[in-house]
């Protein structure tokens, strides 16, 4: 099974393919340039380096929100123009599980946080549990809270009361890490640069799991998850309401 | 701090930029090309992408060995060539090392193997430890056996000796799973795509330790590690013990 992979719902550019174990390229970008300035070149660079003939893909594995509207937005239109003209299917990924599982393996509670802006995080909390056969299904990540759209407070408060070790990452992180400081009761740390920000690969290698268990969606059906309304749908209802 | 790192000791070709904590750019193909066709077009590439200005780097990291002959001495050319060129350092991170760090802060021991040939694996034996200050410092990457050339059998026997939860990684994994699977006395998993293979973002987090901690050469004095002899040299002493 080959996927092809994308990211754009935050501030990287990410384009992977995963052939079932093997991670075949991954291209991840943190630049000032706009995602509709990078992603399609992205991708159109590993395809030429890898030879990739888009009919061998089986799917196409995208993080679907929440995120940056329109990064969201970029990734979603490529990810449907890709699934529509190759006929084939779309995985969504839960952007904030997508985050967690850069940590594969990691003990303790994972809490990726995005900045959300006007006062709060996007952001989740997870866990890699060990399957009763170890050796060949690995570890699961399990979902402690859902992605959710709150104060920083709030998951802090939460973390302290599930009271377990918790690692932190995403680009929250150094919008954040003074609260988290002040707040956080029990022990915590961030993850290092090569796994605190999207990548693509991760959506990919997660959504090899999602297509086996049959949850993947047609490409015309996928739309993303904002979590919150955009900016222009939350002015027009605050002059509505006036 | 910015460094550069690159990734040439086994299957993978890999570059990328990291500045602190932020991973400004990764590249990684894993494809039948060549690493002397990939690697410098790979580098270009991210270069342009991030407007990347050399002289702004203050070192380059690489995957030091062991590993691919060939394969290293890409990875070591490129790296002294560029230190020379830009009056900077190179930090040399242990191949077997710098795998086990995609696995930053997994539970148990980390064993990464590359297949060595011959019968033999390149192989070690890593675990995270929690830093005092947690916070701060994160956890630390310990050697519990440092890498080596070994019959996979020796490594299993180790890891049973140890008697702690195992992850194996690496492009040594498809070749000996059904070895490990015999032999293993212990829970064991196999990290997923995403973390199974050389990366050099992973050689760049590692390297900004390194570096902080003056651990780094001069462009002139660097040598890879091969850990056994070429198979010209292993042939040329057999003739000469004729």
């Amino acid at each position: 099974m080959k996927i092809l992979a994308l990211d754009s719902s935050g501030l990287v550019a990410s384009v992977a393919i995963v052939e079932e174990d093997n991670l075949i390229a991954e291209y991840d970008i943190q630049y000032k340039k706009t995602h509709s300035q990078t992603l399609l070149p992205m991708l159109d660079e590993i395809k030429k380096m890898t030879d990739l003939d888009m009919s061998t893909l089986d799917a196409v594995a995208l993080a679907a929100g929440p995120g940056s509207f329109t990064g969201l937005r970029i990734g979603s239109a490529t990810a449907k123009g890709l699934g529509l003209a190759l006929n084939i299917p779309l995985i969504e990924i839960p952007t904030l599980e997508g985050l967690a599982y850069n940590l594969y393996g990691a003990k303790g509670y994972i809490c990726p946080i995005m900045d959300a802006r006007r006062g709060q995080v996007y952001t989740g909390v997870y866990e890699f549990v060990r399957n009763e056969d170890l050796a060949k299904e690995g570890c699961r990540l399990e979902v402690v809270e859902s992605q959710c759209a709150v104060p920083i407070e709030e998951i802090i408060e939460k973390l302290n009361y599930l009271e377990n070790e918790v690692i932190f990452l995403g680009d929250g992180v150094p919008v954040f890490r003074e609260k988290i400081g002040a707040a956080m009761k029990i022990p915590y740390h961030f993850a290092p640069a090569h796994m605190n920000r999207q990548r693509a690969a991760s959506i990919a290698a997660l959504g090899v799991n999602y297509y086996k268990a049959g949850k993947y969606v047609s490409a015309k059906a996928h739309a993303p998850v904002y979590l919150r309304m955009s900016q222009a749908e939350r002015e027009r209802k605050e002059k509505e309401n006036q």
